[in-house]
C-alpha cells in the first residue's frame, strides 16, 4: 500500500482534514460524527484553525497549557536536548533527570523526598496505586464517585465517573466513596465545617466497614478537575490526613490537573497546608509541550524502598527530552511569576464568574480557585435540577453550548452539566474580561434553552 | 527549599549522580544498592560514559533504539516540530497526526485500518484490552505466562511473568496460557510442528473450559522479546489466527518490542504472513526520540467505532512531536534500508550464535531471529537445567555476567537465565563481530562458573 507517495511533506488542509478521519482513532468519540477542526498556528493564550478564525484557549487544552503555546524557552530546551541525547535509558544518570527530580522536590511540600517519572496522568496514578500496595502490604484503595483519574485499568478503576465502566469488571479491592458535593448534596449544612465533619465521619464509618487493616491508600484530586472543579470544604484535607494517619493509610493528592500552579499555588495540597504522602502530578510539569508526568513519594516512603524493590518501570521513564522540558517549563513559572500570576487573575476571574451567577437563570453555581473554575448550569436555580441528567445528554445541549462558545471564538469543553473555564497562566486582565464577555452571551442563549 | 541555587545549569558529573540517587527512583530496583552509570554521549550504535568510556549498545537501551543514537533525520524533525507546534490537544487534525496514521496503515498488514496513538507499550497494551472487549462485548483476556506486557495494571495482568505480581490481586476474567517454549517443554517433539498441534490443542482445550463465548481477546507477543525471544513454531500464528476466527476472538500481537524492522520485517507477524485483528507497538515507531506508542486496529474493528463511542482516552493522544518523529523514524528505516539490513546482519548474527552455542558448555540454546536474539544459560547442556532457578539469582551471577559485559564495552541486560543480544539495525558486519567476541569471552567465564 503506497498511501502517501508524493505528498509526504506538505498535506494540504483538506487533505490533513480526510487523512484524520480515514485513519485516526479519536478518544471518547463515535467516529463517524466527528468533524475535527484542522489547527495549523497556536501561540500564547490563542491558537488558529485552518480558515485563520481565532480561538481564545480557554481551557488551556486539556488544562495541560499553563504556559500558553509556544513558548520560546521550552521550546529551546527541547530543542537543545535534541541535538544533546534525545533518549537514554532509565538505568542510567543524566544531568536533566537529575535536575528535574531536584527541581520538582525543591517545589514539593516539605516531607517529600523522590520522584518516579512517567509520561502522564495516568501512569502517574497507576505506579501510585503500586507504590501505596508495596508501601503498606495492604490492598484496598480508596477513591471517590466524582473523579477522573486516567483511562488505563489502574487509573479507570480509580476513576468513578462513567469512563470507569469499560474497565469492568473491576480490579477487586477498589472502593468508592462520597465526594464533598455540597452544591448536590441532599442534606443543606449550616457552615463548611458542618459539612467536612459529616463527610469525614461517613469516610471514617466506611473506611471501617471495609477494614482499616486492609486499605492501603485513598486517592483524592486535591480539586476535583474534570468533574466540576469541586473545592474541599474547610478542613476536609487536613481531616483526610488524620484518618490516613490514624490507621496507617497513604494519603495520594492527584495534582494532575490542580498542580503546577493552576489553583494559585505549585500544588493545590499548599492552599490547604497538607503534606499528602504522595503526589501524582502531569500536565503542568512540561505544559504537555514533551509528554511527563510523576509519582511524588514522601521520604518515608522513599525509605522503604532503599531496601525493597520498587516493582514499576516503563521504557520511557524520565525521558531526556520530558525532563528538559520539565526543567525549561519550572523556570517559566518562576520567571515570568506565573504561580502569583494564577492567584491575581484568579481574583478577576472569580468576580466574573459572580456576576454571570447573579445575572443568568441557567448558573447554579460557580467555583473557582486560581485559574481554575467551572459554571454548572442547571434548570432551575431553586430545585438546583442539572441542566443534563448523570451520564447523559439527551438533547445534545451540553455539545451545542461548547459549540456556540468555539463559534464565537471561545474554546473550552463541558463535562456533565459544567463547562470549564481554566485559560493559560499567562493571560492578562483584558483578555480575561474579553473571553468572559463571550461566555456571559452565550449564557443569555441557555437561559432561553430553560425557559422554554 | 533551595535546592539548586547556583548550580541549575551545569551539573558536573558527581553532582548527576548525586542529585539522581537522592531524587530519582529508579525501577525494577532497591534503591541502596543502585550505582548508575553517568551518561554524557550517545551516537549511532555507541554511548560513552562521564569517564569517557565507550559502549556497544547491544541492547539498543531496552530494545528501543531501532536507528541508533543522535540520527540527525529525526533529532531535526523534532526541532522543527517544536517550533511549530509542539503540542495541540487529541481532539484537532494537525498535519503531522493525519501524515503518522496514514504511514502506519501503510506498513501495517492490508487488513488493517486505523490507528489509536498512545505513549508507550503499556498504554498500547491497555487500550487494546478495552478495544477487544468493546468490539466483543467479551470480557475475558487470555495472554501468556512467558510474556511481559507493560506495567501498569491492565498490562501486568497481561503479564505472565513475575512483574504481574504487584497489580494483584488481579483484574477478573485474565487468563493465561502456556507458551510454545519447545527449548524448555517436558515433552521431546519430532517435528516443529508436532509441537505446534500440541500447544494450539492445549489452547483450543483451555478456551473451551472457559467459554469461548466469554472470551474478548487472546494476547501475544508475536515473538516473544524479554522472557527470552521465543521465536513461533511453524504454523503456530496461523493456528492461533484460526481459533480466533472459530470462536470470534480478537487476535492481538503485542509488536511493542518485535515491530518496527527488528526480525527483519516492518512487523513480526509478516514473518509468517499472519494478519491479526489488533497490533499493539511503541519503541521502534519513533525509536524513544520521543515517547509514542499506539494501537493499530482492523478495518473491521475501525468500522465498530464509527457508530460507538471509543471510550478511551489520554491527554497525549497522538503527541504532535511524537507524530513528527515518528514520521522522520519511518523514512530512516526506508531510506537506509534497515529492515533489510536487520535481515541481512541477523544471518551474521545467528552464525556468530550458533558458533557460539557450540563452543561454551553453559549455552543451553540460542534463539534468533533478524536482530533480535537471545543467549539461554544452563548449568548443564543435556539436563537444560537453567542457570538460575525462575524468579530468583541467589548468587547475582546473571548480574555479574551483564556486569563483565559491560566491563568490557558490552551493554545489554538480562532476564531469568537469558542474555538479550539486540544491537541497531544500522550495526555493520565488522562492528557485530566485534562486539560478539566480547560476548563469546565472557561465557568462557559462565563455562568455569558451571564446572565449579
Ligand atoms: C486529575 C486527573 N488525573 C489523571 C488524569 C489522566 O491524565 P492523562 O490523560 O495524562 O492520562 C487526568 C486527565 O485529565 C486528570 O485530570
Ligand atoms: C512486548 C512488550 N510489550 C509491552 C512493553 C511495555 O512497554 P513500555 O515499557 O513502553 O510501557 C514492553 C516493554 O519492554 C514489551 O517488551
Amino acid at each position: 500500500m503506497e498511501i502517501l507517495q508524493n505528498e509526504e511533506l506538505c498535506l494540504e488542509s483538506n487533505k490533513i482534514k480526510e487523512y484524520d478521519k480515514k485513519y485516526n482513532l479519536h478518544s471518547w468519540s463515535a467516529q463517524k460524527k466527528l468533524n475535527p477542526l484542522v489547527i495549523t498556528k497556536a501561540e500564547g493564550i490563542y491558537f488558529w484553525d485552518s480558515t485563520g478564525k481565532k480561538y481564545f484557549d480557554m481551557s488551556s487544552q486539556l488544562v495541560n497549557l499553563n504556559i500558553g503555546h509556544g513558548n520560546k524557552k521550552v521550546i529551546n530546551a527541547i530543542k537543545e536536548q535534541a541535538d544533546k541525547m534525545p533518549f537514554i535509558g532509565p538505568g542510567y544518570a543524566v544531568d536533566v533527570r537529575s535536575k528535574l527530580a531536584a527541581k520538582v522536590i525543591e517545589k514539593a511540600p516539605e516531607n517529600m523526598g523522590k520522584v518516579f517519572f512517567t509520561l502522564g496522568g495516568a501512569d502517574s496514578n497507576e505506579n501510585a496505586i503500586k507504590i501505596a500496595k508495596m508501601a503498606t502490604g495492604k490492598f484496598k484503595i480508596f477513591s471517590r464517585y466524582r473523579s477522573y483519574h486516567g483511562a488505563s485499568f489502574g487509573a479507570a478503576n480509580l476513576t468513578g465517573e462513567p469512563r470507569r465502566y469499560t474497565c469492568e469488571p473491576g480490579i477487586p479491592g477498589f472502593v468508592k466513596f462520597f465526594d464533598p458535593y455540597i452544591y448536590r448534596e441532599s442534606i443543606r449544612f449550616e457552615s463548611e465545617e458542618e459539612a467536612c465533619e459529616y463527610y469525614l465521619g461517613k469516610l471514617k464509618e466506611q473506611l471501617i466497614y471495609e477494614g482499616t487493616e486492609t486499605v492501603a491508600a485513598i486517592f483524592l484530586e486535591t480539586v476535583t478537575g474534570s468533574n466540576g472543579v469541586i473545592i474541599p470544604p474547610k478542613g476536609y484535607l487536613q481531616g483526610i490526613r488524620k484518618l490516613c494517619d490514624e490507621f496507617g493509610i497513604v494519603m495520594v493528592c492527584d495534582e494532575v490537573m490542580a498542580g503546577w500552579g493552576r489553583t494559585g499555588e505549585w500544588f493545590a495540597c499548599n492552599n490547604w497546608d497538607v503534606e499528602p504522602d504522595i503526589i501524582t502530578f502531569a500536565k503542568g510539569v512540561t505544559c504537555g509541550y514533551v509528554p511527563m508526568g510523576g509519582v511524588i513519594v514522601s521520604k518515608k516512603i522513599g525509605e522503604y524502598f532503599d531496601d525493597n524493590v520498587l516493582m514499576c518501570g516503563l521504557t520511557y521513564n524520565a525521558h531526556p527530552l520530558g525532563c528538559a522540558a520539565g526543567c525549561a517549563t519550572i523556570e517559566v513559572y518562576e520567571e515570568e511569576n506565573l504561580i502569583e500570576n494564577s492567584k491575581k487573575m484568579g481574583v478577576v476571574l472569580g468576580e466574573k464568574l459572580e456576576q454571570i451567577k447573579q445575572k443568568h437563570a441557567s448558573v447554579g453555581d460557580v467555583r473557582y480557585i486560581g485559574l481554575f473554575s467551572a459554571v454548572e448550569l442547571v434548570k432551575d436555580k431553586n430545585t438546583r435540577e442539572a441542566l443534563v441528567p448523570y451520564g447523559r445528554d439527551p438533547e445534545g445541549i451540553m455539545g451545542k453550548i461548547v459549540g456556540m462558545l468555539k463559534e464565537k471564538g471561545f474554546s473550552t469543553y463541558s463535562h456533565e452539566n459544567c463547562i470549564m473555564v481554566a485559560p493559560p497562566l499567562i493571560i492578562k486582565k483584558e483578555e480575561l474580561e474579553e473571553a468572559m464577555d463571550i461566555l456571559d452571551k452565550v449564557l443569555d442563549f441557555v437561559d432561553e434553552y430553560i425557559e422554554k
